[in-house]
């Protein structure tokens, strides 16, 4: 595949996580009883607090949410669409934990490719794709005056964090860059499905 | 007008805005029943929130509120005052809420300015001056556990950014640096307190 | 004393701040009966949030916490540490409060030192020294929907000013930089603790 349809692959990838967090800040905004503009807020926040974390983190200033418009502009129609159509959610059991773990899985993926062009060690790489993966929903969570999903959950930051892990392997194993990705990112998104609906959890002190 | 004198109305703008942010942060302080260094350090803290945001997004950095000490020093003065004279307030019915419409205004106005010279599309430096005058709110809210005024409210966020859009075309339309700052920073402030006192709000979800 | 000697130390001393936040985020974490990977997470975020914001506001970025991976693991094991050993510190009356205040005593005397040598004015370096040592257990306190200590306390961020700004008087009259480093942290420290059991307090509002 050429290197344009690669871009433009990873670009829309990207886009998809943007459409999943502001599903999911736009969700809780209804949730909450908040206004039109209130539920905007919170779908943008959500969509692009993960991906200005890692950038501030990484020195990518200004970051990408900031520097074009179109990120913020697409996380704003989303936040009406919601606002409007709110009710076709209305049969999922769980929409903002669901549209919660796709944005997880995208930036998880995407936030550790990121890292690693910006000069970081595998490592902290995979950490800073988890930040940009749980940055979102931890800012969600906090505005809303909630424990962060991520310190209360079933499998989700160890969801993010192996997700980033496994983009980064497929990287160094010279694997095209969108399989990488959509492996990284489905693993996220499986296994925190997975711990969802079959409450899976990691050991509690005694 | 010169240049200087010009620099210096936009200069006393901007520390009209802090002052505003300092009283209410530090009257919620007053509110909480927090001790002198709690008032003064919520004082500080909403004060100088927006304006570090602003800056760690366009990239200024160290923000202007780090690298010169004046603003911090009137956030603390502000502080100390509010913790001896907070009973001047009393007569008032929503202290903390008006000094914030007064911050909200001015940061939005002069936010918006920064980040165009800073090389930010007109309708990201809009954003951005929303983000400048919300950011200290927030943080104050977040701080006192409580969900903030910009998600809960009556227009507000909304009232931010078309004070700093009105700052913009006022710029496009080389009006003076002055009256664009007045003209944003006076509609959000009168926005904001119409919807206080006559309980204009936007539309929430069915 | 060799500046290698020296530079040790200072590492060594920061170290202990990492450790001692560690413990207090993940304590903190077994207390509000999170999971090993909550717990985890939480000491991390503690560790190294107050360093973060630190390095963001002064313009060095990427921080010291993501440029390095060893601060991170460093936490990473104090939190897996305290998830097998937590009842070790069941003995201590205020386990989180104690090693928080050795992370702020820590933070404020090595966060002063960096700011400055980051080009900050004296005054400003010290407020950035408090910042750092303040940062990491207000950043806890949110992510577990309390209103940070910071803000309720008895002396807080008053010692963590004071114990900055004895650092860099030390460094001034041209001590050896271990010499302030511990003589700052050691006094936030003694004074923190002193409030913590003698109850000091500063005036509150009538």
């Amino acid at each position: 595949m050429s290197h344009t349809t690669t871009t433009f692959f990873l670009d829309l990838i990207n886009l998809l996580g943007i459409f999943a967090f502001a599903i999911s800040g736009a969700m809780r905004g209804v949730r909450s009883q908040m206004d039109i503009f209130g539920i905007v807020v919170l779908g943008v926040v959500t969509a692009v607090s993960g991906g200005i974390l890692r950038d501030l983190l990484i020195g990518a200033t200004p970051p990408e949410a900031i520097a074009n418009w179109h990120i913020m502009a697409l996380a704003v129609l989303v936040g009406v669409g919601v606002f409007f159509f709110h009710h076709l959610f209305d049969h999922l059991r769980h929409p903002v934990l669901l549209f919660d773990a796709a944005g997880l899985g995208v930036f998880a993926a995407t936030g550790a490719q990121k890292a690693l062009t910006f000069g970081l060690s595998p490592v902290m790489a995979a950490v800073l794709g988890m930040i940009s993966g749980i940055g979102g929903g931890m800012v969600r969570d906090i505005l809303t005056a909630q424990i962060p999903v991520v310190l209360r959950a079933e499998i989700y930051a160890s969801a993010a964090l192996l997700g980033a892990a496994i983009t980064l392997v497929g990287d160094f194993l010279h694997l095209p860059s969108i399989e990488s990705t959509l492996a990284g990112a489905s693993l996220t998104f499986i296994l925190r499905m997975m711990a969802l609906y079959r409450h899976w959890s990691l050991p509690r002190p005694r």
